[in-house]
C-alpha cells in the first residue's frame, strides 16, 4: 500500500524477530512504524531464507494486529551494498492493510544504531500500488514418452521475476534447466517411456496463480502425473537431489540414481518448488536438484539479478544432474508412492 | 554537463580503453556515445585503481577530442551489484565539454554484449551541473612538540567525500587514524620533540582546493614541515609504510621503523596521498601507511560507503602504524631529504 500523499511520519518500533512482534501486546505498536530488524544467516540450503522471510511475508499482518501505520524490514537477503530485496508479502482482510517496504541492509543497521542512541521518527514515502490481474499463460510443452506416453514427467522452472532486476537467477536459470533437460536427452537419444512434460509457470512470484491455474486446468491429468520436478533455486551447482516424502521415497530415488556416481545424494526435504504446491492434493511427488544457493541471496529480487551472476560451469551441472535425474525417474520400471496432502491456510 | 532537455540518443561506439580512444583518427567518435569498457582489476594495492581510473578522470576529453557528444565509463570499482561508483573527470577548455556519466558494472557488461551483437543506440538523460565553488576550510591543529617545536610533521586525511554514500571509508576512516595519532600517542605520553599537526582537508575529491589553499597559505612554513602524512586508503588493514622518495629515504625510514617488529615493511611509492601533492614543490616528504585496499573498492565513491564496511580490528592496526610511524618520525634525531619537485600538470 502506499502511503497517504506527502508521506507519513512516525516513530519506530525495532523488533528483532516476527515472534517478537507476535509478542508484543494488544496496540502495542498503536501509532508507530514498526521495523523488523532481522538479520538473515547465508547458508548452502534454503535454511537462512526460510527463517528469515517470514519476517517480510507476515510482517504488515503482524504489525497491523498491533497498531502500526506501517512495517518497514531490513532487506531478506545477503548481500548489502546497498541492495534493496524485494518479495511477496500478504495482507488480511481482518486487519488494515499498512504501508510496508524494504530497507538496505545498510539502511537497516543505520536505523538500528540509531535506535540503539534513542527515539526515532521516519517519514516513510511509499507509491506502492496494485495495479490489478491481467491475463497471461503458461508454457507447456509436452516430449512425448516412448510407451508409458499417458505418464507424465514434469519438470518446470517459472516465467516470471521481480521488476527490479532481470530475472537472471529467479528464475530465467531454472528456465533453461527445464528447456535443456528435453534438448540434452533427445540429443543423446534418451527418450524414456515416460512423456517429460515442460512447465514455464506464470507469476510464481505474485501468489502462483499460473501454478493453481495449471493444477486447476489439469486436474484430471493429475493422477497421472508421476512426478514433478522444479527448478527454481538460482545457476548453483548442484549438492543433492531432493523428494518431498518420507525414507521410503528416499530410497526409491536413491535406488534409481546410485549407479550414476556424479550424482549428489538423495535427501528428504519438505518443498521441491513453490509452483508445485498447488499439486499436493492430488498427491504429486515433489522433486529438485538441490543447489548451492550461498550466493543466490546475494542477488534475489533485487536490481543486480542479472545474467553475470551465473557461472556457466555451475549451472550446467545443475542442468546435468535434472536432466539425468528426470531420466530415471521418466524411465523407471515403477513410480514413486503418493501422498496426497491438504494444502496448508497461505 | 547535463544533457540537452529531453535526453540525448547516439549510436555507441565502444572502446577497450583510453589509449584505444586517443588512437581513434580525428573524428573517429563523430556524433557517437563513446564507452570504455574498462574492467577495474582487484588488488591489494592502488595497482588496479591506477591502471583504471584514467579512462573515468580523462575520458571525456578524449572523446571530444574524437567528436563524441557523451561519455560512458564502466564504473571504476570492483564492486559490482549495480553499484555506480562517481569521482573526478576533468574538462579542458580546448574542447566541447561533453555530458559524461557512469555505468554500473552490470550495465556495463549488458551494453558490451549488445555491442558485440551489432550496433546499439542509447539515450541518455543527465542532470548533472556544477554549482559553483563555495567557502569552506580545513581544519588543523597543532601538537606543540617538546624541542623542536617549529619543525612539523603533518597528518592528514580529508573531510570530504563523494555525495552518494557518506564517505565511512573515504575518508572518515582516515580521519579517525589521522585524529587518533594524536590521542594514542598522547595518551601513552609520547610526545616527540616535533610538533605533529593533523590537518583535515576539505576538498580532496573535487580539486585539492582546500590542499592547494593550505600549501599556499602555510607557504612560509614548509620549510618546516619535515614530514608529512595522509591516510587515505580506506579503514584496511597495513600492509607497509610507503615513502615517497628513493632508496635512501626508504632506508632511513627502515631504521626507525626496524626495531618495532610489528610495523610493515618501509617501500618506496610514487605518491602518498593526493592531499599532499601541492607541498611536493617546497620537496615534503611525503609518507602512508600502506592499507589492504582490496575491497576498498568495492564500495569507493558509491552509496555503499557506510560504516558497516570497517573492520575496527583493521583499521585500529592502521591507526597503530600510523602513530607508531609519525612518532618515529617527529622524535628522530634527523629527517628525510627533500627533493624538491615541480607539480605535473594534471
Amino acid at each position: 500500500m502506499a502511503t497517504p500523499a506527502g508521506g507519513l511520519t512516525a516513530e519506530v518500533l525495532e523488533v528483532g524477530s516476527l515472534a517478537e512482534l507476535k509478542a508484543l501486546p494488544e496496540n502495542g505498536a498503536a501509532g508507530k512504524i514498526v521495523y523488523l530488524h532481522v538479520v538473515m544467516k547465508r547458508s548452502a540450503g534454503f535454511e537462512g531464507y526460510g527463517e528469515a522471510v517470514p519476517a517480510r511475508s507476515q510482517g504488515a499482518v503482524a504489525a497491523a494486529n498491533k497498531g502500526a501505520v506501517a512495517v518497514l524490514v531490513r532487506s531478506i537477503g545477503t548481500g548489502g551494498g546497498q541492495l534493496v530485496h524485494t518479495g511477496a508479502m500478504r495482507y488480511d482482510d481482518s486487519v488494515a492493510k499498512i504501508p510496508t517496504g524494504a530497507l538496505s541492509a545498510e539502511d537497516g543497521d543505520l536505523l538500528h544504531r540509531l535506535r540503539a542512541r534513542g527515539p526515532v521518527k521516519v517519514r516513510l514515502d511509499l507509491s506502492t500500488k496494485h495495479e490489478g490481474m491481467v491475463k497471461s499463460a503458461n508454457v507447456v510443452g509436452d516430449w512425448k514418452g516412448k510407451d508409458r506416453a499417458e505418464e507424465i514427467v514434469l519438470v518446470g522452472a517459472h516465467l516470471d521475476s521481480w521488476d527490479l532486476g532481470l530475472g537472471a537467477l529467479d528464475d530465467a536459470a531454472g528456465v533453461g534447466m527445464a528447456l535443456d533437460t528435453v534438448r540434452t536427452l533427445s540429443k543423446l537419444g534418451l527418450r524414456p517411456r515416460r512423456t517429460v512434460r515442460v512447465v514455464l509457470f506464470m507469476n510464481e512470484e505474485f501468489g502462483l496463480s499460473g501454478a493453481f491455474a495449471y493444477a486447476a486446468s489439469h486436474a484430471a491429468e493429475l493422477g497421472k502425473h508421476v512426478a514433478a520436478f522444479e527448478a527454481d533455486a538460482g545457476a548453483g551447482k548442484p549438492t543433492g537431489i531432493g523428494v518431498v516424502g518420507n525414507a521410503a521415497a528416499v530410497k526409491w530415488l536413491g535406488g534409481l540414481t546410485a549407479p550414476i556416481a556424479a550424482l549428489p545424494a538423495v535427501r528428504s526435504v519438505e518443498e521441491a518448488g513453490a509452483d508445485l504446491i498447488p499439486m499436493r492434493p492430488a498427491g504429486v511427488p515433489g522433486l529438485a536438484v538441490l543447489q548451492d544457493v550461498s550466493h543466490y541471496f546475494d542477488w534475489h529480487h533485487t536490481t543486480a539479478d542479472t545474467v553475470d551472476k551465473i557461472d556457466p560451469a555451475e549451472l550446467a551441472a545443475a542442468s546435468a544432474a535434472l536432466a539425468t535425474t528426470v531420466f530415471v525417474v521418466a524411465d523407471a520400471p515403477d513410480t514413486l508412492p503418493r501422498v496426497p496432502t491438504p494444502l496448508k491456510p497461505r
